[in-house]
Parts: C-alpha cells; structure tokens; sequence
C-alpha cells in the first residue's frame, strides 16, 4: 500500500465537491468546546446565529423573517418544509432538471402528498413558461418548488423568472437554495420566495450538523396542525426557539458554535458579494485550466454556475474515473463523481475554503495524473 | 456583568446533563479535519463506526445484526423506527412514565399511527402486568416501545421484564436506549428487542449529529415499503450503507471523526463494564455529598439509574432554581432543570468526562451556593 493511504497527511486532502466542504481551521477550532444545550451562554449563540442569517439573506426579523435551524442534513430541512407547510389536500409542482429535484419528489411521495414534476432535460434551465401553463390549468396546485442550484450539473435555475409566474397565480413558493445561498444573491422580494432551505456546510463554510428554514413567521405559523412528523415539525422548532431559545431535541452543539465562527469569517471577507467573489475567480481558473488540458463542461456557459462544474469524461479507453479519483485523492485532492443520468461527467465544486491558487495546483494535478494515466485528450 | 459571563473562561464549565455531555478533548480534536462524504478513506470510518456499535450492543452483522446511523438528535432515530417498521395497520403500545415516553406518542400522533399509551406515576417503572393484560386484550397491536432509562427522573425501566411479555405474545419490540447504552449493559437476547435506538453524544460520549438504530437486518428489510418519511427512512439508509458504503444524504462528518476517537476511549476504559463503573461512582459520590447537604432525590433508590439524578427543591422561600443556576454557572457547573410534572426538582447527570473528583467539585459549589443564597436546608 502507498504510505498515503496508511500514514496521516501533513495537512488535509482539499475538498472539491458541493459539501461537506474544506473548512477553515478557526471554524474547526471553533468545535473545541463543549456547550450545554439547555444553557443560556449557548442559547445566545442560536439567537445570534437565527439573526445573521436573516441579515445575509437581506432580511430581518422586525420585517416579519424568521430562520429555524432544523438537526440533520438539508435534505431533512427541505422536507421539513414539504411535510409542515402543505396542506392536507394541498398539492406540490416540482421542476426538477437534476437528482435534487427528483429526491423533492421522492419526499412527497414518502409524505403521502399530492404532487406533480415538470421535468426540463438536465441541462437546461426549469422552464416558467410550462409553469404558467400548468398553474393555469391545475388550480389544486398550492405550491411550487424549485432547486436554485443543481449540482447534479451546477446548472443555474432562474428563480425570479418562475418566481414570478408563482405568484402571478397566487401559489406559494418553495426554494431549495442549498449550495447557493451565501454565495449568490438572492432577493426574496424580487423572487416572491415564501420558503427557502439552506444548509450550514456548504457557501457558509460552516460544518453539518444542521440545515436552515428561511421563512415569513406568518406563513409558517399558518401552517399550525399540518405537520406529517414531529422532528420535521418546523411550528413547534418555531415555538421552541421562541419559548425558551432552544432547540426542541439536541443541538448539534458544536456545528452551531462552528457556525457562529464561519459566519464572522464571511463578513470579513465581504459577505455574500466578496464570496461568491472568490468563488467565481476559482470557477473561472478551473473551467480555463481544464479547457486547456483538454476537458469539456458539460453546461453551456450561459447556463453553468460558479458553485460546481461538470466535466465530460475524456473519449478514450484509458481513462477510468475510478482510477482518475484514487490517483488525484493520493496527491491530497477530492473531486466528486458525476450524476447526470444520461452522460459521463465528474464534478469539480468550486466552493469552501479554497482559492485560485488550489484550484491551479488541482488543475496541474489532474495533468499529472492523465499523464500517468497515458489518457491523451483529442 | 461578572467577569465570568463576558470572558472566556480558563476551561470550559463542566456539564452535569443528560447530553450532549462534557467530552474528552482528544475527542474534539479528531473534529479539525475536513472529511469527503464520498470518499472512500471515510467511508471506511462509517463501516467500522457501524461494527463497532455492534461490538459495544455485544452483537455482530455476522449473526444477522445491523446499525443504522441516522442524521439528527436521538428523537429523529426514534421517530425513524417508527416512521419505518410499523405496517399501515400497526398499532404500538407505548409504556410512558415520562417526557421521553410521552414524546413517543406525539410522534406516533404526527405520523397517524394508531397507538395506546400505558401510563405509570413519574417515579414508578413500567408494569409488565399491566402490558400483559392490554396485549391480550388487543391483539392489533403489533409494536411496544419503551424507554430503558427515562432522563426525565433518571429512573431505570425493566427493560428485560417488558420484553419478555412483548415476546410471549409475538410482538414487535422497541427500545429507547438513548441515555443507558454504552454505560448499562443490555442483553438484546434475553431482552427480545427488536429495534434499539441510541445516540452518538449520550454515554459514548462523542459529540452529537447522529443517532443510530440497532436491528435484525432481516426486520429492517422486511419493513420496505412502510416509510412515511424519505429522511426517515431507515430501509433506504441502510441500502446507501450497503450499496457504497454512504450516508444516502450529507452525513455530520466531523461528529464521525469525533466518535470514531470517542469509540477508542471507551475501550480503552474497558468498554460498557468500565465506562459504566465510572458512572456508577460519579452517582454515588454525588448521591451521599448531597444527602449531607440535606437534598432529597426524587426517586426511590431502588429504580434510580447512575445516569442522571432528579432532587427535589429545598423547602425554603430562599430557594430560587433560577438563581441556584447561574449562581452554579458562574462558579463553572452547569446542572440542569427538572422536567417532572408534579414536583419541583432539578437534575443532575453522572454521565460524559466527568470523574468523581468533579462531583465533589461540584458538590462543594452546590454548598457555597446555597450559603450565598442564605438557604438553609431543613
């Protein structure tokens, strides 16, 4: 076996994937501390944190917003939203152009709720003209819900434009903003966004442990007596955190206190705009070094987002992704399988605490290794 | 303000809860590393997390056993064995002599599944007899639940007795080991227990992120189709964890790097018998130091567990909860609130890196605090 395998590494392999994420060592350092659940020191923490979300979302709580942590991945939080706030006989229009998209489905299907998917092939956008078409003939649809980023491509959906076809017919609107959120702007109003779901371990260079529910108080409160499961019950997390400032059931403590840290470090670097600053500048190392190797995108350019990249597996018998990952995981990099059904792609995140100067040491790496994979691009 | 609310302190207060608990700092250490989700060299972690647990439950996959881990707080794995293994038409018996019992049916009230509650006093354990006569008298249901050691009075459940009864009528049984597995032992055999959930930060004293289900793999499987949750769903999580070895959604990474140490430190104190001896002594020392105080513990000592300790208030107008708390807190003990109906008392837990000399510690705080608050104990 190569010592790599065996021997701990001077430092960490750099993470390329949409989440969990290369983290800052002082968000780590962060969780060197242990916090009481029950206690007032960390209930302050939650506080705060609840509050400066809001504030990098552009909202705040005087204006009606509230944020409720939910335990778990978001994947939990984006349910949470499906199983507490549809209705009985409500029924839910998913666009899904990616994994995520289906997986909204998937939940929908384990809730019992009435719902139907507007598919658009995986690279290309969701489509608010089909929207309007099908929110004109059903009016038992009550909610719309869309991926703002899907990284099964890291294609952009357009978020406002179906936003406003939404609310032309007065239905709510569900947004999963996982991998965006932080990263790229989002105006709520614009996009007349009622519930967006975000996740602590991902733009926010935060760890997991939790994901995050941005939603009016109203609507959510309105929502009293529906939900389908008491941990995903987001009125009674709601309550909690307004009856006593806690968590229901047990924080992920030291996710939170991480957090607390990775949100300081992104208003030193500028918030959501010096952010998706650096993570721009790395999309665009990374898409210029891999076309010059050789590598295809797989999105058009109009469409990709600089959160994460798929790339085209190279035509030839030589390459094997999995060989291709084992030999760039032994030079301490971590890129991330593809998953759009109908093509052989990788995916390469541009996001976490990495910058221009990783991505080229990645992209010389990736050349390396094609050498000695004998993979010769055409 | 005191210096001690503003400042960080020179070490971290000592919590005297019921989890998440102090933990060792070589713990928390294991957590400044960023780990892939996908990667192989985590994947492995997860495997040997997941074996491990069998090791301590004295089980193993060979025999047909499996744990499942789940993102979220102990209630999520709980609501999963519900939300998984119970048919449309089960019915479940849930033996209730606290908040953690009377959580269970609110979850089964969330999920629609029919149920009964079987009710004793607070500081009274479970009545096999009673269980006898309505499972006799009802022969729709198909599950009981229990909870081993109910926090809200630190009170031990016969866990063995009940589960004899739920298995000479041929019933499915589950068991609410949050705050007993890793410290006391449990026979799954003699016991009959078909479904035990625990939790990463409880007596393994990792930090918290996940929750985890031990199980037949064959009971598990034979529940496809139930799931009323995707999240939830314990079918599908264990299928990710045998098709590539992962967390079908973002696992808490670094709660894993955590546990993986915190799993290396309960053997080296001699797995469930040494972990539980340390406990066992923590709770004497703290049961006979505050006796001498002049405290009262709320429950007989012959159902009170060593995992945490219910007292009741001091009788006197000088005593205020509140007060006593953060008078504790300040001095760098945080004990923790009481939850018991019909009698005012706080609680103290004897579980995490705590040692006998801590609970002197504290218990000489307790006194100088109640000389501060001029309470005299009668």
């Amino acid at each position: 076996m190569k010592p790599s395998a065996t021997l701990p590494t001077a430092r960490d392999k750099l993470l390329f994937t949409p989440g969990p994420l290369t983290t800052s060592l002082s968000v780590k350092q962060a969780m060197l501390h242990d916090a009481g659940s029950w206690h007032f020191e960390f209930n302050a923490k939650v506080k705060w944190a609840r509050e400066k979300i809001l504030e990098v979302a552009g909202l705040s709580s005087d204006a009606g917003w509230e944020t409720i942590l939910l335990q778990g991945s978001g994947t939990f939080g984006v349910e949470a939203v499906f199983a507490t706030c549809v209705p009985p006989n409500g029924k839910v229009a998913v666009l899904a152009n990616g994994a995520y998209g289906e997986r909204m489905a998937l939940m929908l299907q384990h809730l019992k709720i009435d719902h139907v998917v507007l598919r658009t092939p995986q690279n290309t956008p969701n489509d608010p003209a089909a929207l309007d078409h099908a929110l004109a003939a059903d009016k038992t649809i009550t909610h719309v819900a869309i991926v703002h980023c899907e990284t099964t491509t890291g294609i952009l959906n357009p978020i406002a434009e179906v936003g406003r076809v939404v609310k032309s017919h007065r239905r709510d609107y569900i947004v999963d903003a996982m991998s965006s959120f932080a990263a790229i702007s989002i105006d709520f109003a614009a996009a007349g966004i009622d519930f967006l779901i975000s996740s602590a371990n991902k733009c926010l260079e935060g760890v997991p442990g939790f994901s995050f529910i941005i939603c009016r108080r109203d609507s959510l409160v309105g929502c009293e007596g529906y939900a389908r499961s008491l941990s995903l019950n987001l009125v009674d997390q709601l309550k909690g955190f307004e009856k006593n400032g806690q968590f229901r059931y047990t924080p992920p403590t030291h996710s939170i206190l991480a957090f607390e840290q990775a949100v300081k470090e992104l208003e030193y670097e500028g918030g959501v705009t010096g952010r998706g600053g650096r993570y721009r500048r790395n999309q665009e190392t990374l898409l210029e070094g891999m076309k010059q190797l050789g590598f295809r995108p797989y999105l058009d350019p109009a469409v990709q987002s600089y959160i994460i990249t798929a790339f085209s597996y190279p035509d030839t018998e030589q390459f094997s992704f999995d060989a291709f990952y084992r030999r760039l995981s032994d030079k301490g990099f971590i890129i991330y399988p593809g998953k759009v059904s109908r093509a052989n792609t990788f995916r390469i995140g541009s996001i976490g605490r990495i910058f221009p100067n990783d991505i080229d040491a990645l992209v010389s790496a990736i050349g390396s290794v094609l050498n000695e994979m004998g993979v010769k691009m055409v």
